[in-house]
């Protein structure tokens, strides 16, 4: 295994772990591989929230329109990974409550961004959406 | 200006070009750097466009919603480049054609993903979004 197919593994189980994080309501392990400096993109607004409090607020607001248990799936994943700088492109899915309470299932897009810090893979940009209607 | 900086200033002037070329609806312009197999979340459906013939589609949706001239604005902009991997992460404003005919300024998110192919950066992925209401 080369050292692109390296980092990428490394990426990979990364995402896969925070994935899981959010599904376990984790919020040590949601933070775990973050930077201080973040730059979140998410679902709902705000536009933009930066820093790792901005960050870990952005969690409370999504577990408050989850059905449970919560979904946080990975459906696609595909990373690009050089030595220092690497991004992963995901289709996921959510489930949300609907009115009556339901559960209804919701797809969404992301993109994450890091780069190695002392030999370690840190998440500083994450971009989450669903389609404008 | 070590590698880094080189690289970083390379894919800030890919962007820079890649945008001037959308305010000129120029499609050569902003097809002039891209992967055959680009993956693009844009900010209308569908979810995810693949291949270069489905991105150049997005461009002839956007162009039917916006307000002219063509606005397609970088109002920050940070890159975070290797020697074969990077990502860009902008605020930006377009503006689209209101229910009267009126210009709308429209904000949103934009997160690229590049990598290095024969020592020229190459666009592989676009995520377009604004938060949903």
């Amino acid at each position: 295994m080369n050292t692109d197919k390296v980092d990428e593994k490394a990426v990979r189980e990364l995402i896969e772990n925070w994935a899981r994080s959010v599904r376990e309501r984790n919020m040590d392990g949601i933070l775990a591989s973050h930077a201080r400096d973040i730059v979140m993109f998410d679902v709902p607004p705000p536009r933009v929230s930066r820093g790792i409090e901005a960050y870990r607020e952005t969690w409370s607001l999504f577990y408050t329109s989850q059905a449970e248990p919560i979904a946080f799936d990975i459906q696609e994943l595909d990373v690009v990974a050089g030595a220092k700088v690497a991004f992963a492109v995901a289709l996921m899915q959510c489930a949300v409550k609907g009115r009556m309470g339901e559960r209804e299932p919701l797809d969404f897009r992301l993109t994450v961004g890091l780069r190695k810090e002392d030999e370690r893979w840190i998440v500083v940009h994450e971009h989450h959406s669903i389609p404008a209607t």
